[in-house]
């Protein structure tokens, strides 16, 4: 951390700040310039993130050097990580497909949907037994009997199955059928649950937050790396901004950001990304060009009659179509 | 809702569309314009709501006349509500102030806060026992043990008590101590725990989410009182923008939108809205007069020393001058 | 500006760095931390800004230390400027107000506002007679003929012109006319134009851009001070956030900011900042309550007929009734 | 356009709302819903966006259905356009790429700078004669000399210029010497000068504002294209967002929604996108993956002496390595 002291601090100031900086046992290191004076503080990273010296007398404002995550930082860990999901890796050479419908909606809407999926290739079956809604009022999930379907899904089809748990109550439950938990964008700082799916010993994938920076977003994983669990699959899934045409900006820099910051796998979710259906094949297209190591996608038997995120699901041709295409790029890329 | 087909929809297309509307039981409305046709529906909220028409073939975009909150919403019950803490009252002719630390970190630290805070003549307490950090380790709150000091706090004071609760798990532990529960900003959004504090029996204060919408805010209020406890306050808190002087941008305006939304009370914390002790003031003022029903601020013995936002806590001094400060302005707003 | 070498950087690269820096004039104090070095420049902040040391191999970051802008700074001029508008002053103790309708329609909806606006006691009036409009199709002004209606108005109300100026070719023009220029948000990175207006001889109303940064926003008022111009007013008309339930997000805690960083007198445009009529009483009490110097308001006879910025204007009732409103607050605030 | 009602809209006001409607010569269709009211507009576009109806007594809302732009429009032009720039076609199968440096430094520089681009393969040369600078202390170009050496590298490379013009007073003069005009994404709503290069006969190249939505941005094309000159390219060159790690962020949906929305030619800028030129390769191959016509490069003989965006500027050998990938990359999806 730099400290900044503003032009009108004392020299009293000054020593004040020293002072406090060292009675916690960290060094400093001051550089006078021509209009005010700084202080680099050097020692340990958490004692230094600890301290509110903006909060002293004569500081405008203290500005951090490193970041605090450390276990998923690529700085301590410079080989790019990979994740084993019951014998499916993500972040090796070959790219990952997740699909299935947003909701479990029935029985035979999931199997279905697992056979749409299973056909064209992919590897793990989504969809949601519990669903975050913005109203109360909206389709809530099916709940234990989703899991049921999944579980059956997967007997039959022989994907893995990734899905979400949104609550520490639930994690357990969630565990017993999934292959893959997953922490949606609006549990990204839920901490209590990132500890709890930390110690769930299952791996994790962990959605990008709806108003995550790139450093909150590593954080969150870090708090459950903490925990001994470090299986941590990140998914880029849009973020918002202004710009309303698509529900969500999709941050394909973050796949390019990632993979400089951390070690960890990175897929993208092109379909809540943009929201519309038609935007989901070039953007998974774009999301395996940028190195994305996988893609999450919104498939559904029938779109128009789906109970949650119709419009950004693709239909069983759409997505065969889609399937070919990536899986087509990926080989392409791989072998350059 | 209204269903805006695309200009080369075809006849048969918009029929699907129609079709597809009345197989729920809503009403349609159809104008035929220059170079496209739009479908009103008529019927219940709730099942327009569920419709996922835009994967029809034809169709350009739904666009949503109405919210999906109820009753929350002005509209359904025009005046403004009161809620009653312990018979401290939200909402009515006086503004309430709800000042304390950022976290409670000692028994001292937090009797002498709350000296400070009853002092000056506020009305409540605050003080995290239970801490959502972006870092694992930062420093995460004493919890039940805070929780105790807080009590003893009240005990000493009179002082009513507002603490955050961060998971389900705890919210019978938390609802023993607290007078109010507190939901916070990163958890605006997490369902259960919102069920849970609704069927918690106590007053409820709902922090605005990070980038949440007014409307998703509100559809969180919602899922609440859906639960059957009406004793809702909101407030405002800051959102998240490009601007980076301010921690957050503190929305002002969202003060007069909620009172035109809805009936519930909303106040303003000026302390996380702008990340900044000298802004505190000012942005105090400011709320009280866009008609905030009350403020919460960071209070802190000492700043400097505080294990958390300490650059944006005021030092006694400085509070006690905001104290008489905004008490005068809102006794001079109260009496035009 | 604080150099951030990567934990991988060798000796060399930091030398390299070093030798770079020492080629400009500068000088650097090194400080080694427990994980990466990091080098601090000493010397002439323009020297500093003109590098590009992030492009040298082992450099990680560049951090500024300080801003670029100087002649707007309160740091080189502390105290608070009051700009003279032909006798009226703005950044003294009385509040300013500049209304009027968004842009010239006819002779008649001129007088019949500036008769409006003189009744109600602001000393400005406002109006565009070159309009920036997004679409092509919308209108665009009377331009020449607007600008003599404003010059009418003048003569029969006494009150001071606030007009729009959009390009370099007509400053001249439009400062024949006008007591104040006034710089669009869309044009307050239009460089020539500042230096144009810097040139002027004239007042200039700089409004915030759509996205601007407090720091490039100051930035902006320095191209027009550097021309020799220091009669310069910041006016904060709302930034571009996610919330759509407002036109713009009104940020009143740029008050604030601006008071501390700058000497230059700050208004607020709670109708821009809004783009709801109902929302712009509220809004200009919080302001003139954050300490806002002044407030710019839309008014026009007949806000449904009006040709731009008809939802946000107020009519003739509320738009007295607003002015008697802050006149009390801004006389209350004032003398306590 | 439809016109939302509130609840308590009493039948006088719908009636009043309607009458007013039905002067402008348009016609109008009521849907009575279960709790409000809602009056669709038919007839001229034109007419219906100039409409202020938010300001009648018992009006909610009023919601747009169409956009405002029509020339620039694919509903009016379903095939896409190609841009012809002196025989380079941008907009057809192959991939053209625009790079050089960020601004014409001296002879020497952008004639290596020139020699680097083509023989790496490039259609055309980049380089801002004229620059605008957030600072006015900043390096703000060579202009007239800056245009005469980039005129000479054309003569030496046979590449194509494009440049930027930043004020109508220099368009006749950078018309002279440039192939193809660029309009910065600071002047995207510089409306004066979009309607001059619309009438200079060059080809444009249009970058995307810093926070121009998708529609504000084809709303300026149609400002040019409306003057008789359809010779538009669109550049998206990132967005303004809460994350910082970026400069900016990408917004490659913007391709795929422009496809959709427009028959324009779109291409990508990864260099001011993101800000960091590691993150530039990748984020070409996403553009190009996603559909995009084109590429807008910086590179840099030094980027470390560079006098503007030398952090985002490749050097040569890197430039060279991305020009192969993307080059393959293109011709791989177009043999598909």
């Amino acid at each position: 951390m730099v400290i900044v002291m503003s032009p009108e601090a004392t020299e009293r100031q000054i020593e004040q700040v020293v002072e406090r900086v060292h009675e916690t046992g960290l060094k400093t290191n001051i550089v006078v310039g021509q209009s005010r004076t700084i202080i680099g503080l050097i020692g340990d990273k958490r004692v230094i993130m600890s301290l509110a010296v903006e909060a002293l007398d004569g500081v405008e404002k203290a500005l951090p050097i490193t970041s605090g995550y450390k276990l998923v930082s690529r700085e301590f860990h410079p080989e790019s990580s990979i994740v084993n999901v019951g014998g499916v890796t993500i972040g090796g050479k070959s790219l990952v497909v997740m699909a299935g419908p947003c909701a479990v909606e029935s029985r035979e809407q999931l199997l279905e949907s697992a056979e749409i999926v299973r056909a064209a290739g992919a590897q793990f079956l989504r969809g949601g037994a519990f669903k975050p809604r913005t109203s109360p009022y909206s389709f809530q999930g099916l709940e234990a009997k989703g899991l049921e379907y999944l579980a059956e899904a997967r007997a039959k089809t022989g994907l893995k199955i990734v899905t979400e748990v949104m609550d520490i109550s639930s994690v357990d439950l969630v565990a017993q059928y999934a292959d893959m938990l997953q922490i949606g964008a609006r549990n990204m700082q839920n901490f209590q649950l990132l500890r709890a799916v930390g110690r769930s010993g299952k791996p994790i994938l962990l959605k990008r937050g709806i108003a995550a920076t790139i450093d909150e977003w590593l954080h969150a994983a870090e708090y459950i790396v903490n925990e001994g669990n470090s299986q941590v699959v990140l998914c880029e899934r849009g973020i918002r901004t202004y710009e309303n045409y698509t529900r969500n900006t999709l941050d394909l820099s973050a796949v390019a950001a990632i993979k400089h910051l951390s070690h960890l796998p990175i897929i993208v979710d092109p379909s809540h990304g943009t929201g519309r259906w038609r935007m989901v094949r070039p953007m998974a297209m774009a999301a395996v060009a940028a190195g994305a190591d996988g893609l999450m996608i919104e498939v559904h038997p029938d779109p128009a009659a789906a109970l949650s995120d119709g419009p950004q699901s693709l239909n069983p041709v759409n997505y065969a179509s889609l399937m070919a295409d990536v899986r087509e790029l990926s080989v392409f890329l791989a072998n350059r």
